[in-house]
């Protein structure tokens, strides 16, 4: 099932999506959660009414008058990141003198985790905010986001995909110099706006392989990013295990999974986002991610 | 005033410290928040109802029957901190091999933020439960907390004063291999329990000069920390606007704002805390967060 949140009437509402802009307008039914991340706690509990709902077809809107927001607009605390997770991205980043991470190694010996402010989400098609990058070094990344369905700690990589509730797309954009001269990466990552993500989260169900999903990034249509999952250097049961061996998982928790080679910084000279640019993500089963680099408005 | 979160018959509820034990257990006024981070949200329109009740002493309850917790239990978002903030912690740091951040310069530059989970909040009294790092490198870190009141975007140095609501005590327990394994700071800074927090939050208008206020660590009795806020690198205006120019703040956020020289980590060899081990932190005006070192349950 694609879960979305969903803005009728400039209400946020969770839904399910149909596809060619159809939802299934989950607030029609009286008992269910107001928010996906509700939603999402109380899965076992509500799924049988979503899916009898979405079966009588009697709640059906869109596409007039449906915006998509992110799936969850605001996180009840921040999203986990997932630094040099790819081998070829691992090597382009270590290799711009902009890893002020300080490995001697381009390949980390464990997951370089960090995060990312819940206030930086927006959703499909708003603009990512470049004017508030003062160093003009906005960057994309595209990175498989696992949204946690069931908590836990000490969760051993055999039992990790069961905590897995579904999988959305998340664009960890990054003003480079920033991350770079604060050393941690979190302010460089974190400014408002820079965490796109969406359309839907899809539940871990609809994809039998995660290993082979693409994930891919265009700009402006020409092609930057394209890797498969199988490439990731910490699968997403050893990120799970690494994680909740420390930090208790929620329900809700998201875990940005890493980017592939093929970033802005990876070119001589860099290729940075400038206003007006099209950043257009792609993961295989979860859609397409959009948004337009904005600048300042007047 | 002295605002803390008191657990009466198992039900956390906001209170004002009176001192001695003695609260003003704020639930006997309907009308008011039922969290403290509610409370500071909302301090404007509830200050007078507070003094009110506080003046006419029929809502005292303590000391038998009250126990402290976090004064915010569960932030909303992950607690921002200040990494090598004090001069000789830097330079201390820096020459450890521990610091994996990366900058060639002990002193850096800019201020250096990463977070710690929300989940990580420990209440004074409660052991910082040190088995759960499998390298036994637990360190105690005293740090000057700010908790801002007012939100915003874009705070000059001029306004930020006017952000903050109040103060309190973190202690930003690190587990010393993980924070150097895993390069960015999130994990060895994160684990469950390793953020005592507390006792009150102390509101500005009782702090009439920050930079005179002294923080220091005892453990186990023996000083181990001393410095006053005084020689921060990057004071507390500087923090709010360099944050607040890339991340909009809210109210409640919680700042961190470094600790000064004396961690375990700068002994030679180091003195990481063990089992059975008292860690006691002081800060002028704020009073003293204790919390014991625990060992695993039985």
């Amino acid at each position: 099932m694609k879960l979305a949140t969903i803005s009728v009437g400039g209400r946020p509402t969770p839904a399910v999506a149909l596809g060619s802009g159809r939802f299934v307008d989950l607030s029609r039914e009286g008992g269910l959660p107001s928010t996906l991340l509700g939603l999402v706690r109380g899965w076992d509990a509500h799924r049988g009414a979503v899916e009898r709902l979405v079966a009588a077809g009697t709640a059906e809107i869109g596409p007039e008058g449906v915006r998509v927001l992110a799936p969850i607009p605001r996180p009840e605390r921040n999203i986990m990141c997932v630094g040099k997770n790819y081998y070829d991205h691992a090597h382009e980043f270590h290799g711009s003198g902009f890893d002020s991470s300080g490995g001697a190694q381009a390949v980390p010996e464990v997951p370089v985790i960090f995060t990312k402010a819940p206030s930086a989400v927006i959703g499909p098609g708003e603009p990512i905010p470049a004017w508030r990058d003062p160093t003009g070094t906005l960057d994309y990344e595209v990175e498989l986001a696992v949204v946690i369905g069931r908590g836990g700690s000490g969760i051993s990589k055999a039992d990790a995909y069961g905590h897995v509730f579904g999988y959305t797309i998340l664009n960890d954009a990054t003003a480079r110099a920033l991350q770079r001269k604060h050393q941690q990466w979190f302010l460089g990552k974190s400014i408002d706006g820079f965490c796109p993500m969406g359309p839907a989260i899809v539940t871990a169900d609809e994809i039998p392989d995660v290993a082979a999903m693409r994930v891919s990034t265009r700009v402006n249509g020409e092609l930057r990013q394209d890797a498969r999952v199988a490439d990731l250097i910490f699968d997403i049961p050893t990120l799970i295990e690494t994680i909740s061996a420390l930090v208790t998982l929620e329900p809700g928790d998201i875990i940005a999974t890493g980017t592939p080679a093929g970033v802005g910084l990876g070119f001589d000279p860099p290729k940075y986002l400038k206003p007006g640019d099209v950043v257009t993500l792609e993961i295989t089963g979860l859609g397409t991610l959009e948004n337009p680099v904005g600048g300042r408005p007047a």
